[in-house]
């Protein structure tokens, strides 16, 4: 009997001084991987020390969740910057957050870029090089999570990296496998139970019922619960003891 | 015949974007210890990485400045931090540095602080136990470079680190050895041939004519040379021709 | 008979684009003036042009929250800052603000200094000239409001500004009038009943009971209720609805 | 005789701190309109008030140019703002900056966006609206300098507010009137000479030879000079010569 294994990701460390954003601590009791953040879109410097302690202590696998420099914005507002500063960024990003991670007895395991970013870089091809290139120069042994099929995961991958496709959770998913827009409606789902079936069936099947009701495969690595909005924590659980129920290991894939 | 050795240290690195400050490329022909900055309180990623670069390619040893999270201040505005949000900024800054100084082929080789924090830690007891804190969890095998007498270096030598002392070529001295504040005249000194004269007997009989005319005994392991005001870079090769001219050795105290 | 009245004063417009602080809708149905952060310490633009906005549709007075440029640190670090440096910058964050409250249909009717600002111009005469200065620069009717005996309030008089003195509802007394030390036992007070009645003697006796239990006379033309910490909205519901009670007349000092 | 009249601008108080940018004395000898930042490109508080008593002082027109909260990226990225958040960004430079002008004896007289923030409204259509909604929100009696044929100014006209087309001094055109890109060879001219005899036939003629040798008719209310470059100054004072030698009055659009 084979024993299917999947990762559970979050976003972590997102307060910033006095602002506080999710319950980082019921999310480290839950997921295998968390992708704190590094300063640039949240995070101050205490913050991410503690969270990098807090998921050293539960033996959660810490990533470096590098974004755009743009508190305001919370890094969700493309920035049309030149690579060689985007690249410059990224280093220095994952740097700050890796020496946080060893002084709290972690390291960085991997690398997911965060908000605007991520999305940019499915298909801005000079932004995803730049951010590839960053982190082959940091160690190219360092895997990379992402959007399955986008421009960042093929770049990755030419450059050597492994590459982690992740899905999301709570999002309804097109036909051709992409993710709905939140513009359109029904693009978010709300449904604990739904979405913890549909994660069962996305890890033991490779598939997803898509927004029209057909079928669509997906495949990853690892699976994207939110810890920011309201209901996240019960959700992220209800996925959790879904998969654990259905015979699915949950466990990091780096680390 | 013994030969005396002293290191040459500037503040480099410290332009922001657009804005250009001092000649970081001429500076890294004339010292052997380059502090710098690490983006708090100036310091863009690119312009951090290229520093870097630069340095290693002349083989100049990197240090990493850290300073108060003020960039308008220039981090020359003391700041009433936490002890614990201050440690945590060290690291981070140490590590932001260090990530690009590995992917420039180097290292970050000592730490000196900036600025007000500086000034702030000759007294600030809680703020200099929070920086050699910070150092500690970091590496305890890295030196630090500060004021003489200093509380900051106390803290360092309880806690087991290497300490450099300074002397600054362009600033007058009190009979007791400490630095003329900035505020009364005589402070700064201007005269290239004059300061050079004074760091060739600083560094080969341990001695300094203060304010006053009076003899002070000042022990320094590095000279710090400032790179951003005009004339800078023609003070910084006059000092390291005489100390040439004198038979002393330029070389890092670090790396 | 004679109508006591009293202003209810509340910190509000201090989210930061994704984080969310304090309930500033229900705030504004309780307090007669809302001190508006300028985005120096808090308040992305939107933020403040909504909260405006708000405070107009109420008929809520809006005050200028000025404070140090420190987001991270959310304002509550001193700063030492050069003199002109903060006066410029307290009359650059009136000036944002007036114009956001412009646009919303009102005006800044008053300037309240926030977090360290605050606490360091009760003693530190230089920063409360300048705050002073930049006030009467801006406009000599500006009323100010803080803490009764600051030198900020002694620099406004003698400036010939109005100043209004404020008394903060969960706050301990020490015998002499001033606030107890946050660092020390009993220093805020939790019970909305207690605060309450509190409140009601100081408007209607002109006195509050000292930590020690001897009465003390606290003279203050407005009351602050903060809105940001759990059980807030009801401790300023309790006071607003005592006062109403006890035939006090709650308005606006300025407007 | 007809006298012919032309404005000319330039970009000033572009210092931020420690970070000196341009020779704003020399500019504010030359110009008629002095482009003030606002600090959310550059600018810090109190070098943007003494460049408002500068103006002030020689009769220079004070105009706000409001940009994209980017200090690193000196508002040259493009930000994918919600419109929304750029009105409201719009709103709050431009409050700051009067209020910096009026307490210098001064005022806002006109709004020019920059750089990045500049290039997009040219096509972005949401952007350009946002903005004039925020010069229209402010005071719609506020000129607006722009690129004629601007998404911006046509947006702006639409909205009753008035428009002034302005040419670049250093810039070649197209043979349609379009500024040519930076990417290609030729795009800035650097002859003090030839530029000030192509402003000459501007203002005269309204016309200028385009890259390829053909006349293009250019339609301007200003010119705009570079002062952060070096040789800015000599160009600047090279066409202010050339103009008035050619009977061209030089004055202001506002004010």
């Amino acid at each position: 009997m084979t024993t299917t294994t999947i990762d559970l990701n979050s976003d972590l460390g997102e307060s910033l001084g006095t602002w506080q954003l999710g319950d980082d601590a019921a999310m480290l009791d839950l997921v295998t991987s968390a992708n704190v953040a590094c300063g640039f879109h949240a995070g101050d410097s205490l913050t991410l020390r503690r969270t990098c302690e807090q998921a050293v202590e539960r033996g959660v696998v810490i990533g470096a969740q590098v974004g755009y420099r743009d508190l305001v914005g919370f890094g969700r507002r493309f920035i049309d910057m030149d690579p060689a500063e985007l690249a410059a960024d990224v280093v220095y990003q994952i740097g700050a957050l890796e020496m946080l991670a060893k002084v709290a007895g972690g390291r960085v395991a991997y690398v997911k870029p965060h908000g605007a970013l991520y999305n940019a870089i499915v298909h801005h091809e000079e932004q995803a090089a730049a951010v590839v290139r960053a982190v082959v120069a940091v160690d190219p042994g360092l895997p990379v999570l992402g959007l399955p099929g986008s421009a960042f995961l093929r770049h990755a991958e030419e450059a050597g990296l492994t590459t982690v496709g992740e899905a999301f959770a709570d999002r309804a998913y097109t036909p051709q496998g992409a993710l709905v827009s939140r513009r359109e409606a029904g693009a978010v789902l709300h449904d604990p139970d739904e979405v913890a079936a549909r994660m069962v069936r996305l890890v033991t099947d490779g598939a997803i019922t898509a927004i029209d009701g057909t079928d669509v495969a997906v495949r990853a690595g690892s699976i994207c619960t939110h810890g920011d909005s309201p209901g996240a924590v019960a959700m992220a659980r209800s996925v959790r003891a879904a998969l654990t129920d259905a015979g699915v290991s949950i466990a990091p894939f780096a680390g």
